[in-house]
Protein backbone atom coordinates (compact mmCIF):
# COMPACT_ATOMS: atom_id res chain seq x y z
CA UNK A 1 0.00 0.00 0.00
CA UNK A 2 1.76 3.10 -1.13
CA UNK A 3 1.30 6.50 0.42
CA UNK A 4 4.95 7.77 -0.45
CA UNK A 5 8.25 7.52 -1.18
CA UNK A 6 9.48 5.02 1.81
CA UNK A 7 6.51 2.87 0.60
CA UNK A 8 7.89 2.74 -3.02
CA UNK A 9 11.47 1.46 -1.74
CA UNK A 10 9.58 -0.89 0.05
CA UNK A 11 7.36 -2.34 -2.96
CA UNK A 12 11.06 -2.20 -4.75
CA UNK A 13 12.85 -4.08 -2.08
CA UNK A 14 10.04 -6.45 -1.67
CA UNK A 15 10.47 -7.08 -5.49
CA UNK A 16 13.69 -8.36 -4.90
CA UNK A 17 12.31 -11.57 -3.51
CA UNK A 18 9.11 -12.56 -5.64
CA UNK A 19 6.02 -11.07 -7.46
CA UNK A 20 5.46 -8.09 -4.97
CA UNK A 21 2.30 -5.58 -6.06
CA UNK A 22 0.76 -2.59 -4.82
CA UNK A 23 -3.02 -2.99 -4.20
CA UNK A 24 -3.13 0.86 -3.25
CA UNK A 25 -0.67 3.62 -5.21
CA UNK A 26 -1.33 7.53 -4.45
CA UNK A 27 0.81 8.23 -6.61
CA UNK A 28 -1.17 9.45 -9.15
CA UNK A 29 -2.73 12.25 -6.36
CA UNK A 30 0.51 13.04 -5.70
CA UNK A 31 0.54 11.09 -2.03
CA UNK A 32 -1.68 13.17 -0.46
CA UNK A 33 -3.49 10.55 1.54
CA UNK A 34 -4.07 6.49 3.04
CA UNK A 35 -6.76 4.39 1.81
CA UNK A 36 -9.81 5.44 3.71
CA UNK A 37 -10.86 1.38 3.78
CA UNK A 38 -7.71 -0.99 4.10
CA UNK A 39 -10.29 -3.30 1.39
CA UNK A 40 -8.04 -5.30 -0.34
CA UNK A 41 -8.20 -9.40 -1.47
CA UNK A 42 -8.01 -12.03 0.66
CA UNK A 43 -5.29 -13.85 -0.97
CA UNK A 44 -2.13 -11.78 -0.16
CA UNK A 45 0.97 -13.57 1.37
CA UNK A 46 0.89 -9.93 3.38
CA UNK A 47 0.27 -6.41 3.32
CA UNK A 48 3.03 -3.52 3.75
CA UNK A 49 1.99 -0.07 5.29
CA UNK A 50 3.92 3.00 6.08
CA UNK A 51 2.77 4.44 8.99
CA UNK A 52 4.17 7.93 8.03
CA UNK A 53 5.55 9.30 4.84
CA UNK A 54 8.35 11.60 5.63
CA UNK A 55 8.71 13.21 2.16
CA UNK A 56 5.21 13.36 1.27
CA UNK A 57 4.13 14.32 4.90
CA UNK A 58 0.99 11.74 4.97
CA UNK A 59 0.25 9.40 7.69
CA UNK A 60 -2.17 6.91 8.71
CA UNK A 61 -4.49 8.48 12.05
CA UNK A 62 -5.30 4.99 13.48
CA UNK A 63 -3.65 1.95 13.29
CA UNK A 64 -4.42 -0.02 9.85
CA UNK A 65 -6.07 -3.80 9.74
CA UNK A 66 -5.59 -6.37 7.68
CA UNK A 67 -7.79 -8.55 6.42
CA UNK A 68 -8.49 -11.84 8.73
CA UNK A 69 -4.75 -13.77 8.65
CA UNK A 70 -3.50 -11.64 6.33
CA UNK A 71 -0.38 -10.12 8.19
CA UNK A 72 0.17 -7.25 8.55
CA UNK A 73 3.81 -5.74 7.99
CA UNK A 74 4.74 -1.76 9.19
CA UNK A 75 7.40 0.65 8.15
CA UNK A 76 7.35 2.77 11.48
CA UNK A 77 10.81 4.38 11.30
CA UNK A 78 9.65 7.62 11.35
CA UNK A 79 6.52 7.58 14.35
CA UNK A 80 6.86 4.87 16.13
CA UNK A 81 7.13 5.78 19.94
CA UNK A 82 5.47 9.46 18.73
CA UNK A 83 2.15 7.90 19.88
CA UNK A 84 0.24 4.70 21.33
CA UNK A 85 -0.30 1.78 18.81
CA UNK A 86 -2.37 -1.47 18.68
CA UNK A 87 0.53 -3.77 18.19
CA UNK A 88 -1.71 -6.38 18.19
CA UNK A 89 -3.23 -5.55 14.63
CA UNK A 90 0.71 -6.42 13.49
CA UNK A 91 2.75 -8.92 12.59
CA UNK A 92 5.92 -7.16 11.85
CA UNK A 93 6.76 -3.63 13.05
CA UNK A 94 10.09 -2.34 12.16
CA UNK A 95 11.62 1.01 12.32
CA UNK A 96 14.91 3.20 12.80
CA UNK A 97 15.45 4.67 15.88
CA UNK A 98 16.89 8.03 14.65
CA UNK A 99 13.54 10.03 14.39
CA UNK A 100 11.81 9.82 17.78
CA UNK A 101 13.52 7.36 19.51
CA UNK A 102 17.97 7.21 19.36
CA UNK A 103 21.01 7.92 17.85
CA UNK A 104 20.85 6.03 13.60
CA UNK A 105 22.28 2.90 13.99
CA UNK A 106 19.58 1.05 15.43
CA UNK A 107 16.66 -0.56 13.97
CA UNK A 108 13.73 -1.72 15.89
CA UNK A 109 11.92 -5.07 14.76
CA UNK A 110 8.62 -6.47 16.65
CA UNK A 111 7.29 -9.80 14.78
CA UNK A 112 5.26 -12.36 15.55
CA UNK A 113 5.76 -16.26 15.97
CA UNK A 114 3.90 -17.11 13.10
CA UNK A 115 6.16 -14.93 10.81
CA UNK A 116 9.11 -16.06 12.71
CA UNK A 117 8.31 -19.71 11.78
CA UNK A 118 8.10 -18.32 7.81
CA UNK A 119 11.42 -17.30 7.49
CA UNK A 120 13.17 -19.15 4.53
CA UNK A 121 16.27 -21.70 5.15
CA UNK A 122 19.89 -20.33 4.36
CA UNK A 123 18.33 -16.62 4.58
CA UNK A 124 21.72 -14.30 5.44
CA UNK A 125 22.45 -14.44 8.92
CA UNK A 126 21.70 -10.49 9.15
CA UNK A 127 18.27 -10.76 7.72
CA UNK A 128 17.46 -13.55 9.44
CA UNK A 129 15.20 -12.73 12.17
CA UNK A 130 14.82 -16.02 13.50
CA UNK A 131 18.20 -16.40 14.05
CA UNK A 132 18.26 -12.67 15.81
CA UNK A 133 15.89 -13.64 17.93
CA UNK A 134 16.77 -16.69 18.84
CA UNK A 135 20.29 -15.13 20.06
CA UNK A 136 17.65 -12.55 21.92
CA UNK A 137 19.37 -9.84 19.49
CA UNK A 138 22.88 -10.91 20.42
CA UNK A 139 23.77 -12.64 17.73
CA UNK A 140 26.43 -9.88 16.23
CA UNK A 141 28.06 -7.45 18.46
CA UNK A 142 24.70 -4.95 19.63
CA UNK A 143 25.13 -1.45 19.24
CA UNK A 144 26.10 -0.94 22.72
CA UNK A 145 25.88 3.09 23.08
CA UNK A 146 22.96 3.78 20.51
CA UNK A 147 20.93 1.23 22.71
CA UNK A 148 21.74 2.83 25.68
CA UNK A 149 20.82 6.16 24.91
CA UNK A 150 17.77 4.52 23.23
CA UNK A 151 17.01 3.41 26.92
CA UNK A 152 17.65 6.53 28.44
CA UNK A 153 14.87 8.16 25.75
CA UNK A 154 12.70 5.55 27.18
CA UNK A 155 13.07 6.19 30.43
CA UNK A 156 12.29 10.02 29.48
CA UNK A 157 8.99 9.04 27.69
CA UNK A 158 8.03 7.04 31.00
CA UNK A 159 8.79 10.21 32.99
CA UNK A 160 6.79 11.98 30.90
CA UNK A 161 3.60 10.66 30.73
CA UNK A 162 4.39 7.44 28.12
CA UNK A 163 2.57 7.32 24.85
CA UNK A 164 -0.51 8.67 25.54
CA UNK A 165 1.20 11.73 26.63
CA UNK A 166 3.75 11.96 23.57
CA UNK A 167 1.11 11.65 21.71
CA UNK A 168 -0.94 14.73 22.79
CA UNK A 169 1.72 16.47 22.87
CA UNK A 170 2.68 15.83 19.07
CA UNK A 171 -0.88 16.13 18.10
CA UNK A 172 -0.73 19.93 19.47
CA UNK A 173 2.33 20.63 17.89
CA UNK A 174 1.35 19.95 14.83
CA UNK A 175 -1.94 21.61 15.05
CA UNK A 176 0.04 24.65 15.69
CA UNK A 177 1.58 24.62 12.49
CA UNK A 178 -1.49 23.59 9.91
CA UNK A 179 -3.29 26.11 11.84
CA UNK A 180 -0.51 28.68 10.44
CA UNK A 181 -1.26 27.12 7.21
CA UNK A 182 -4.93 27.34 7.55
CA UNK A 183 -5.43 30.89 8.13
CA UNK A 184 -3.00 31.95 5.46
CA UNK A 185 -5.86 32.80 3.00
CA UNK A 186 -3.96 30.61 0.59
CA UNK A 187 -0.78 32.38 1.52
CA UNK A 188 0.53 28.81 2.38
CA UNK A 189 -1.11 25.48 0.64
CA UNK A 190 -0.21 22.41 2.74
CA UNK A 191 0.64 18.88 0.54
CA UNK A 192 -1.13 16.35 2.22
CA UNK A 193 -5.34 16.37 2.11
CA UNK A 194 -6.04 17.14 5.60
CA UNK A 195 -7.46 14.34 7.16
CA UNK A 196 -4.33 12.39 5.93
CA UNK A 197 -1.58 15.29 7.58
CA UNK A 198 1.15 13.99 9.66
CA UNK A 199 1.91 14.79 12.79
CA UNK A 200 5.55 14.23 12.20
CA UNK A 201 6.20 16.26 9.03
CA UNK A 202 4.16 19.39 8.12
CA UNK A 203 4.43 19.64 4.20
CA UNK A 204 3.41 23.08 2.46
CA UNK A 205 4.58 25.05 -0.69
CA UNK A 206 3.84 28.98 -0.98
CA UNK A 207 0.78 29.68 -3.37
CA UNK A 208 3.46 32.24 -4.84
CA UNK A 209 6.61 30.26 -5.61
CA UNK A 210 9.00 33.42 -6.32
CA UNK A 211 8.66 34.01 -2.46
CA UNK A 212 10.07 30.75 -1.86
CA UNK A 213 13.67 31.71 -1.71
CA UNK A 214 13.08 34.71 0.68
CA UNK A 215 10.94 32.54 2.77
CA UNK A 216 13.58 29.83 3.41
CA UNK A 217 17.00 32.37 3.59
CA UNK A 218 14.60 34.74 6.11
CA UNK A 219 13.14 31.69 8.01
CA UNK A 220 16.87 30.04 8.73
CA UNK A 221 18.02 33.88 9.85
CA UNK A 222 15.38 33.62 12.40
CA UNK A 223 16.73 30.28 13.82
CA UNK A 224 14.15 27.88 12.23
CA UNK A 225 16.86 25.63 10.15
CA UNK A 226 15.62 22.70 7.79
CA UNK A 227 12.55 24.22 6.40
CA UNK A 228 14.06 23.01 2.79
CA UNK A 229 11.62 20.38 1.57
CA UNK A 230 12.90 16.90 0.09
CA UNK A 231 14.23 17.20 -3.23
CA UNK A 232 11.47 15.04 -5.12
CA UNK A 233 8.86 17.15 -3.63
CA UNK A 234 10.43 20.40 -3.38
CA UNK A 235 8.50 23.01 -0.93
CA UNK A 236 9.29 23.42 3.00
CA UNK A 237 8.61 20.49 5.21
CA UNK A 238 9.05 21.34 9.12
CA UNK A 239 10.18 18.00 10.95
CA UNK A 240 8.27 17.98 14.78
CA UNK A 241 9.58 14.67 15.78
CA UNK A 242 9.87 13.99 19.94
CA UNK A 243 12.60 16.24 20.34
CA UNK A 244 10.77 19.56 18.79
CA UNK A 245 9.40 21.63 21.70
CA UNK A 246 6.20 23.12 21.43
CA UNK A 247 7.88 26.11 21.45
CA UNK A 248 9.35 25.20 18.03
CA UNK A 249 6.34 25.18 16.53
CA UNK A 250 4.99 28.53 18.00
CA UNK A 251 7.99 30.34 16.99
CA UNK A 252 7.33 28.42 13.32
CA UNK A 253 3.84 29.53 12.85
CA UNK A 254 4.46 33.40 13.65
CA UNK A 255 7.04 33.12 11.52
CA UNK A 256 4.95 32.29 9.00
CA UNK A 257 2.49 34.56 9.87
CA UNK A 258 4.67 37.37 9.92
CA UNK A 259 6.30 36.26 6.18
CA UNK A 260 2.95 36.32 5.04
CA UNK A 261 1.78 39.74 6.51
CA UNK A 262 4.67 41.54 5.12
CA UNK A 263 4.47 39.78 1.50
CA UNK B 1 40.94 -20.86 4.59
CA UNK B 2 39.59 -21.74 8.89
CA UNK B 3 41.82 -20.65 11.72
CA UNK B 4 39.37 -20.88 14.04
CA UNK B 5 35.76 -20.00 15.09
CA UNK B 6 35.29 -16.99 12.58
CA UNK B 7 36.56 -18.42 9.82
CA UNK B 8 33.95 -21.05 10.82
CA UNK B 9 31.16 -18.52 10.43
CA UNK B 10 32.25 -17.16 7.33
CA UNK B 11 32.28 -20.60 5.93
CA UNK B 12 29.02 -21.38 6.80
CA UNK B 13 27.75 -17.86 5.86
CA UNK B 14 29.19 -18.35 2.44
CA UNK B 15 27.19 -22.01 1.86
CA UNK B 16 23.69 -20.03 2.11
CA UNK B 17 25.01 -18.88 -0.74
CA UNK B 18 26.51 -21.31 -2.69
CA UNK B 19 29.28 -24.14 -2.76
CA UNK B 20 31.88 -23.53 -0.27
CA UNK B 21 34.86 -25.18 0.52
CA UNK B 22 37.48 -25.41 2.94
CA UNK B 23 40.91 -25.22 1.24
CA UNK B 24 42.99 -25.21 4.73
CA UNK B 25 41.26 -26.22 8.27
CA UNK B 26 43.58 -26.49 11.20
CA UNK B 27 40.28 -28.07 13.28
CA UNK B 28 42.00 -31.21 13.76
CA UNK B 29 44.91 -29.35 15.44
CA UNK B 30 42.62 -26.75 17.89
CA UNK B 31 43.42 -23.98 15.54
CA UNK B 32 46.53 -23.27 16.71
CA UNK B 33 48.36 -22.08 13.26
CA UNK B 34 47.51 -20.01 10.48
CA UNK B 35 49.35 -21.65 7.17
CA UNK B 36 52.82 -21.28 6.07
CA UNK B 37 51.92 -21.14 2.59
CA UNK B 38 48.87 -19.98 0.66
CA UNK B 39 49.68 -22.79 -2.28
CA UNK B 40 45.59 -23.15 -3.12
CA UNK B 41 43.83 -24.68 -6.44
CA UNK B 42 44.16 -21.73 -9.09
CA UNK B 43 40.37 -22.52 -10.20
CA UNK B 44 38.80 -20.95 -6.86
CA UNK B 45 36.49 -18.07 -7.20
CA UNK B 46 37.68 -16.23 -4.15
CA UNK B 47 39.68 -17.33 -1.31
CA UNK B 48 38.60 -15.83 2.51
CA UNK B 49 40.64 -15.86 5.51
CA UNK B 50 40.43 -14.32 8.92
CA UNK B 51 43.53 -12.42 9.95
CA UNK B 52 42.82 -12.78 13.81
CA UNK B 53 40.85 -15.63 15.76
CA UNK B 54 40.35 -14.10 18.91
CA UNK B 55 38.61 -17.11 20.34
CA UNK B 56 41.49 -19.34 19.45
CA UNK B 57 44.35 -16.38 19.44
CA UNK B 58 45.71 -17.25 16.10
CA UNK B 59 46.82 -14.04 13.65
CA UNK B 60 48.41 -14.01 9.95
CA UNK B 61 51.57 -12.23 10.87
CA UNK B 62 51.97 -10.73 7.01
CA UNK B 63 49.49 -10.21 5.04
CA UNK B 64 48.46 -13.42 3.17
CA UNK B 65 48.94 -13.03 -0.92
CA UNK B 66 46.47 -15.47 -2.78
CA UNK B 67 47.18 -17.13 -6.26
CA UNK B 68 47.15 -14.75 -9.49
CA UNK B 69 44.05 -13.28 -9.94
CA UNK B 70 42.13 -15.35 -7.16
CA UNK B 71 40.28 -12.40 -4.78
CA UNK B 72 41.50 -12.46 -1.69
CA UNK B 73 38.71 -11.41 1.15
CA UNK B 74 39.62 -10.92 4.71
CA UNK B 75 37.88 -10.84 7.77
CA UNK B 76 39.86 -7.98 9.81
CA UNK B 77 37.46 -7.18 12.35
CA UNK B 78 39.73 -7.98 15.40
CA UNK B 79 43.00 -6.39 14.34
CA UNK B 80 42.56 -3.93 11.41
CA UNK B 81 43.96 -0.31 12.94
CA UNK B 82 46.69 -1.74 14.76
CA UNK B 83 48.95 -2.44 12.16
CA UNK B 84 49.60 -1.85 8.69
CA UNK B 85 48.34 -3.95 6.09
CA UNK B 86 49.37 -4.30 2.40
CA UNK B 87 45.97 -3.42 0.95
CA UNK B 88 46.62 -3.82 -2.59
CA UNK B 89 47.01 -7.81 -1.66
CA UNK B 90 42.79 -8.11 -0.78
CA UNK B 91 39.92 -7.43 -3.14
CA UNK B 92 38.20 -7.25 0.12
CA UNK B 93 38.58 -6.33 3.72
CA UNK B 94 35.98 -6.15 6.12
CA UNK B 95 35.64 -5.87 9.75
CA UNK B 96 33.52 -4.30 12.67
CA UNK B 97 34.59 -1.04 14.21
CA UNK B 98 34.53 -2.52 18.00
CA UNK B 99 37.82 -3.97 18.50
CA UNK B 100 40.55 -0.80 17.44
CA UNK B 101 38.36 1.68 16.00
CA UNK B 102 35.06 2.79 17.75
CA UNK B 103 31.82 1.82 19.33
CA UNK B 104 29.77 -1.09 18.05
CA UNK B 105 27.75 -0.74 15.44
CA UNK B 106 29.76 0.82 11.97
CA UNK B 107 31.09 -2.38 9.81
CA UNK B 108 34.10 -1.21 7.47
CA UNK B 109 34.36 -2.52 3.91
CA UNK B 110 37.08 -1.63 1.55
CA UNK B 111 36.44 -3.30 -2.01
CA UNK B 112 38.43 -3.77 -5.25
CA UNK B 113 36.47 -2.15 -8.84
CA UNK B 114 36.46 -5.70 -9.79
CA UNK B 115 34.20 -7.65 -6.90
CA UNK B 116 31.77 -4.57 -6.75
CA UNK B 117 31.20 -5.44 -10.17
CA UNK B 118 30.16 -9.08 -9.56
CA UNK B 119 27.74 -8.39 -6.91
CA UNK B 120 24.58 -10.45 -8.35
CA UNK B 121 21.18 -8.53 -9.32
CA UNK B 122 18.59 -8.59 -7.06
CA UNK B 123 20.76 -8.04 -4.30
CA UNK B 124 19.01 -7.04 -0.76
CA UNK B 125 20.09 -3.23 -0.32
CA UNK B 126 21.92 -3.69 2.80
CA UNK B 127 24.25 -6.21 1.43
CA UNK B 128 24.81 -4.58 -2.08
CA UNK B 129 28.16 -3.31 -1.77
CA UNK B 130 27.84 -2.00 -4.98
CA UNK B 131 24.63 0.69 -4.36
CA UNK B 132 26.09 1.54 -1.03
CA UNK B 133 29.37 2.62 -2.84
CA UNK B 134 27.23 4.21 -5.24
CA UNK B 135 25.66 6.40 -2.72
CA UNK B 136 29.11 7.17 -1.22
CA UNK B 137 27.77 4.89 2.05
CA UNK B 138 25.00 7.17 2.57
CA UNK B 139 22.30 4.94 1.25
CA UNK B 140 20.78 4.30 4.41
CA UNK B 141 21.27 7.19 7.66
CA UNK B 142 24.57 6.18 8.42
CA UNK B 143 25.49 5.49 12.34
CA UNK B 144 26.55 8.75 12.65
CA UNK B 145 28.14 9.25 16.15
CA UNK B 146 29.64 5.56 16.13
CA UNK B 147 31.37 7.32 13.20
CA UNK B 148 32.27 10.39 14.60
CA UNK B 149 33.88 8.31 17.73
CA UNK B 150 35.94 6.60 14.99
CA UNK B 151 37.24 9.17 13.43
CA UNK B 152 38.45 10.58 16.80
CA UNK B 153 40.01 7.28 17.24
CA UNK B 154 42.05 7.72 13.42
CA UNK B 155 43.08 11.72 14.55
CA UNK B 156 44.71 9.77 17.72
CA UNK B 157 46.04 7.01 15.67
CA UNK B 158 47.55 9.50 13.05
CA UNK B 159 48.93 11.68 16.17
CA UNK B 160 50.63 8.87 18.29
CA UNK B 161 52.81 8.02 14.94
CA UNK B 162 50.16 6.51 12.78
CA UNK B 163 49.95 2.47 12.06
CA UNK B 164 53.16 2.04 12.01
CA UNK B 165 53.45 2.89 15.50
CA UNK B 166 50.23 1.03 16.63
CA UNK B 167 51.75 -2.12 15.15
CA UNK B 168 55.57 -1.90 17.37
CA UNK B 169 53.13 -1.09 20.52
CA UNK B 170 50.88 -3.88 19.92
CA UNK B 171 53.70 -6.00 19.34
CA UNK B 172 55.86 -4.66 22.59
CA UNK B 173 53.17 -5.15 24.69
CA UNK B 174 51.77 -8.89 23.46
CA UNK B 175 55.62 -9.88 24.02
CA UNK B 176 55.13 -9.05 27.66
CA UNK B 177 52.36 -11.53 28.43
CA UNK B 178 53.71 -14.02 26.09
CA UNK B 179 57.12 -13.70 27.79
CA UNK B 180 55.22 -14.40 31.45
CA UNK B 181 53.90 -17.86 29.69
CA UNK B 182 57.38 -18.81 28.03
CA UNK B 183 59.05 -18.22 31.17
CA UNK B 184 56.65 -20.01 33.19
CA UNK B 185 58.28 -23.31 33.48
CA UNK B 186 55.82 -25.15 32.23
CA UNK B 187 53.43 -23.54 34.61
CA UNK B 188 51.13 -21.55 31.74
CA UNK B 189 50.96 -23.46 28.35
CA UNK B 190 49.63 -21.33 25.46
CA UNK B 191 47.53 -21.65 23.02
CA UNK B 192 48.98 -20.86 19.66
CA UNK B 193 51.92 -22.29 18.24
CA UNK B 194 54.53 -19.81 19.00
CA UNK B 195 54.93 -18.29 15.30
CA UNK B 196 51.28 -17.52 14.64
CA UNK B 197 50.32 -16.36 18.00
CA UNK B 198 48.03 -13.34 17.86
CA UNK B 199 48.83 -9.93 18.71
CA UNK B 200 45.12 -8.93 19.87
CA UNK B 201 44.28 -12.03 21.86
CA UNK B 202 46.44 -14.06 23.99
CA UNK B 203 45.15 -17.47 24.40
CA UNK B 204 46.61 -20.02 27.13
CA UNK B 205 45.67 -22.39 30.19
CA UNK B 206 47.45 -23.62 33.26
CA UNK B 207 48.86 -26.91 33.53
CA UNK B 208 47.43 -27.35 36.26
CA UNK B 209 43.75 -26.64 35.48
CA UNK B 210 43.04 -27.13 39.28
CA UNK B 211 44.32 -23.52 39.67
CA UNK B 212 42.20 -22.13 37.01
CA UNK B 213 39.65 -21.08 39.32
CA UNK B 214 41.75 -19.13 42.28
CA UNK B 215 43.45 -17.99 38.99
CA UNK B 216 40.13 -16.35 37.62
CA UNK B 217 39.24 -15.30 41.09
CA UNK B 218 42.90 -13.62 42.08
CA UNK B 219 43.62 -12.18 38.91
CA UNK B 220 40.05 -10.16 38.53
CA UNK B 221 40.39 -9.45 42.26
CA UNK B 222 43.53 -8.01 41.31
CA UNK B 223 41.80 -5.31 38.63
CA UNK B 224 42.69 -7.90 35.88
CA UNK B 225 38.98 -8.80 34.55
CA UNK B 226 37.71 -10.41 31.76
CA UNK B 227 40.57 -13.17 31.78
CA UNK B 228 38.45 -16.19 31.34
CA UNK B 229 38.91 -17.45 27.66
CA UNK B 230 35.92 -17.87 25.68
CA UNK B 231 33.48 -21.17 26.64
CA UNK B 232 34.21 -23.16 23.45
CA UNK B 233 38.09 -23.38 24.04
CA UNK B 234 38.47 -22.82 27.78
CA UNK B 235 41.33 -21.53 29.30
CA UNK B 236 42.40 -17.73 29.83
CA UNK B 237 42.18 -14.86 27.40
CA UNK B 238 44.08 -11.48 27.14
CA UNK B 239 42.40 -8.98 25.04
CA UNK B 240 44.72 -6.33 24.63
CA UNK B 241 43.58 -4.35 21.67
CA UNK B 242 45.05 -1.10 21.10
CA UNK B 243 43.05 0.45 23.69
CA UNK B 244 45.39 -1.01 26.12
CA UNK B 245 48.01 0.31 27.54
CA UNK B 246 51.62 -1.28 27.82
CA UNK B 247 50.79 -0.65 32.05
CA UNK B 248 48.00 -3.18 31.56
CA UNK B 249 50.11 -6.03 29.69
CA UNK B 250 52.56 -5.33 32.53
CA UNK B 251 50.55 -5.94 35.35
CA UNK B 252 49.20 -8.78 33.60
CA UNK B 253 52.73 -10.39 33.48
CA UNK B 254 53.93 -9.11 37.25
CA UNK B 255 50.32 -11.21 38.62
CA UNK B 256 50.70 -14.03 36.05
CA UNK B 257 55.05 -14.80 37.70
CA UNK B 258 53.62 -13.95 41.19
CA UNK B 259 50.68 -16.28 41.10
CA UNK B 260 53.17 -19.12 39.58
CA UNK B 261 55.38 -18.59 42.07
CA UNK B 262 53.49 -18.64 45.07
CA UNK B 263 51.28 -22.06 43.38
Amino acid sequence: MITGAWGTKALDAARKVGAANAVWDDSAQGYRSTPNELIVSSNLSYLHVTSNETIQGVQFFTDPVAPDGIPLICDMSSDIASRPIRIENYDLVYGGAQKNIGPAGVTIVIISERLLDRVPANQHAMLDYRLLAKNKSLYNTPPCFSIYVSGLVYQHLLATGGLEAAGRRNAEKAAVVYEAIDQSNGFYIGHANTSHRSLMNVTFNLADENLSKSFLQESTAAGLDGLKGHRDVGGFRASIYNAMPLEGCVRLAEFMADFAARH
